[in-house]
């Protein structure tokens, strides 16, 4: 029996091999390694090609290698078998440092000073907005939109949340005004400075983040307009429509993770915009061997007598 | 009676206004508007010039525009008066957010990324290390360097701190690893992935970021190498050691606030140097409002028959 590892624009043989140094007692496979798909037990993947597991009909489990599960959830042909999702407090610490990071270079005026030191200039801004004048909006209130929120909750900013279905913040941030439903979106938007976009993506997600939503931001403000993060997947966004946002100044700017294509291909105007931050989709890499191991151990949960943890809800989409 | 604002390299009639609007009952003046020093009652000073203070013999108390006072206290022609410090809550907030985005922005390999999007390319790390990998050492445990060990804390770094004597940290990071004296540095540097130096400037501390002192941080780690954040005072600063550590490899990078000579002049090897991140000592700034607010309101204190807070000890020089 075997465990398949099913993956694309990730380095496959560097996946292998973490999987193989910790599964001694299975197989692990690449697709063009796979003599019978009768034997494929359980599948790791990462954006593979949707219909390219339709074979794999013995499979006890679809492990997804990343927090999301879209990528597997909008394959028809994915085997019928558990979709198994990753929750890791690696994952959710370094998306908050991400998310902390991106404020704070916005907050901070990064560009300009990064600017003005390869210009060799020293010219200092007295009127240097601190958090505390910055409202920050999440959007999406799971693991990681909450503990974004207490982060730059915790860092001085004002935050609130905004989720499809009403949650309710414990701890520190019980106190942060959260909205929900799309009554709730209007009020959520006109008082975010920062949006910070944390959504799974679902049919009802995909391309939220478009004209009418961006358009709903604050204006003004200490920023001098407003700010989208999005570390949540680049499915939300309707990326003509952002552009036209920062072209217009309906945006300030952004920092993007995630895009519709991935690798974002070159020449894309989102490389050179002088108002978008890019990083390569790794806001929230769990270390690899995070991953690998919390996979084998689910199997080995299995081999024990024991259940699938984690287990994604295929009707809600996360 | 009037107060004399000594102020150089900061726009005095920005501050002129500020002041005058709060101060209904005195005139505020710039020193060539002085016709009588014997009139001036109260100095409110910047980086004024060494001795052009000596003819204000009727000042009730100087006061310093910024949290330090070493500019005031290195100046033997000062009038016997009370010298009285800025301490500001929001002033302590924006240093926190200086030194959490730079350690963030070091960690999170932020130049890298941003010279990979300038070149339109896609290239992530699997290797990044998380805050949790990283030992941060903060120098000089007063207001701000509590404040900041505990937000770098909360964003999951590892902390730890020096101060010159004892302290004994409370709250949250009541169990963050304390060392002091010279006995405690090297233990204290040899652990450290990143320094971060919020001390004042006084005889003891002027120069301390010298070679020995760079040459005993931890050497390699998960950043590269040691990484220096300074928002004290340049002063604390050895400059042409910092840059040879940066050049051998003996520092990974610094971002610096504060430089010996301000503004940096225009052709600094630190403003084109790859490794290092200059911000024109604004880390910390408070808005002048709160600023000037804070000393009208320690007037009229003694106005009404009260004492002033935040006067500083000579002898210890903070």
């Amino acid at each position: 029996m075997s465990l398949l590892l099913a993956i694309r624009g990730w380095d496959q043989r560097y996946w292998q091999e973490k999987f193989q140094a910790l599964l001694h007692e299975r197989r692990v496979l690449l697709p063009d390694e796979v003599s019978d798909p009768a034997y494929v037990e359980f599948i790791a993947a990462w954006k593979h090609a949707p219909g390219s597991l339709k074979a794999y009909r013995n499979t006890r489990a679809v492990f997804s290698l990343g927090a999301g599960v879209d990528h597997l959830l909008s394959d028809r042909d994915l085997p019928d078998a558990p979709v198994v999702r990753i929750v890791d407090s690696d994952l959710t610490r370094r998306m908050t440092e991400w998310v902390v990071w991106q404020a704070l270079d916005w907050l901070r005026q990064g560009a300009r000073y990064r600017a003005q030191q390869q210009a060799g200039q020293w010219i200092d801004d007295r009127e240097q907005p601190s958090a505390g004048d910055i409202s920050v909006g999440v959007m999406g209130l799971g693991e990681l939109g909450m503990a974004s929120a207490l982060a730059l909750h915790q860092i001085g900013f004002n935050v609130a949340g905004w989720s499809r279905t009403p949650k309710k913040p414990e701890g520190a941030v019980s106190s942060m005004p959260c909205f929900s439903g799309s009554d709730g979106l209007s009020t959520f938007l006109a008082r975010t400075d920062i949006l910070v976009c944390l959504m799974p993506l679902t049919p009802q997600t995909e391309g939220i983040l478009n004209q009418s939503l961006l358009s709903g931001l604050k204006q003004g403000g200490r920023l001098g307009g407003p700010v989208l993060l999005n570390a949540g997947r680049g499915g939300l966004q309707d990326e003509s429509a952002i552009l036209k946002a920062l072209d217009r100044g309906v945006l300030f700017g952004a920092s993007l993770d995630v895009f519709r294509q991935e690798p974002l291909p070159a020449g894309s105007p989102f490389y050179n915009h002088p108002k978008v931050r890019v990083t390569p989709h790794n806001s929230a890499m769990s270390h690899p061997d995070a991953i690998a191991g919390q996979i084998v151990q689910q199997i080995h949960r299995l081999d024990s007598g024991g259940t699938l943890l984690n287990v994604v809800d295929r009707q809600a989409g996360y």
